[in-house]
């Protein structure tokens, strides 16, 4: 069975998005390309996370990563990314209202989880098999994951800015111990992956 | 003239200190050696970090950092360091009250400024010659300097453990870009330095 792993883009003080994210600033105000500058500029430098990254079997986000609201579903919607998501894996999105799946181009399959935390999991392991589990986001999804203590490996990725205020990493995870697994770092990012409470390799 | 540099061992999510500092606990409850293991278990491994850290020629601290309490000074208490502290320079203690300069054994005198972070910081320069003035804590002095673009050099040292409650670093900082200058780590803990505001070198 793969690992449960968790890549997040971060400020030095910890947010993973600015305030009043919403379709016009999916990574909310004031926050511009600071936290996600390393993954444009510096693709060659930082090949080895973004490959990582990717390579999870099946993923797993919150409502407010596939889109914004909070009512039943607009069927409009397809997520963020357009016709060819860039994860070619099953999704599982977390929400309060059922939706029918929904097949993407490049093998991305969105499927609609009402069931919850655990039950979205378990079924992204059924679906990933070997391969690893990655918990997409937003930062209220991991934070989750964290508390329960179901992260094996969470992989920081921290861009070289205070943003002050928005959304924040770690609120309500408590008092955990880590395990530091590598460090790496580039002109523009420094990379650090721990195992979460000494379930990680 | 030298730098301004803070040095702050720091949890993962950003906590300098756990709740409920005193005497008993001067780095507050449920913290143990957790943020300072590597300078106690890998002190050769960081002998660096920990040398440029006490290699100021002036130190700056806030009210709490020296001592328990808010009111008057309590003029038994020397601070939290014995007869001999380790900064044998001076060190220039903010704080509301007036009090008579301290001087302890190995070089360590403690001025008490009542002008506030910039007085303080312009005494600290005088005393430290060509050589750097330290920002030495806690959370809410080096918020302060952070917030006022004082700090030249960030220098964070960064523990395997999230606190999820505390003293946080960078509160009502705000949005600061920040410059890459090193990276280093060690089994226990990951060294990142950066200027700040793009004042430092």
């Amino acid at each position: 069975m793969g690992k449960v792993t968790c890549d997040m883009a971060v400020s030095v003080d910890g947010f993973v998005a600015g305030p009043n994210q919403g379709p016009d600033a999916p990574f909310g105000e004031d926050v511009g390309t600071s936290l996600h500058r390393w993954m444009f500029e510096e693709p060659e430098a930082n090949a080895a996370e973004l490959a990582e990254m990717n390579s999870a079997g099946a993923f797993v986000m919150g409502r407010n990563m596939f889109g914004p609201g909070r009512g039943e579903w607009d069927l409009e919607w397809t997520g963020w990314w357009g016709a060819e998501p860039p994860y070619h894996a099953p999704v599982f999105v977390l929400g309060h209202h059922e939706r029918a799946t929904l097949e993407m181009t490049g093998g991305t399959t969105f499927h609609f989880v009402t069931g919850g935390i655990v039950e979205a999991l378990e079924r992204a392991r059924a679906a990933a098999g070997d391969r690893n589990v990655a918990v997409a986001g937003g930062a209220a999804t991991v934070n989750q994951y964290l508390a329960a203590r179901l992260i094996d490996e969470l992989r920081l990725h921290v861009a070289p800015v205070l943003l002050g205020r928005g959304e924040r990493l770690f609120d309500g995870v408590g008092r955990t111990d880590l395990t530091p697994i590598a460090v790496r770092h580039t002109a523009s990012v420094t990379h650090l992956c721990y195992g979460v409470g000494g379930r990680a390799a």
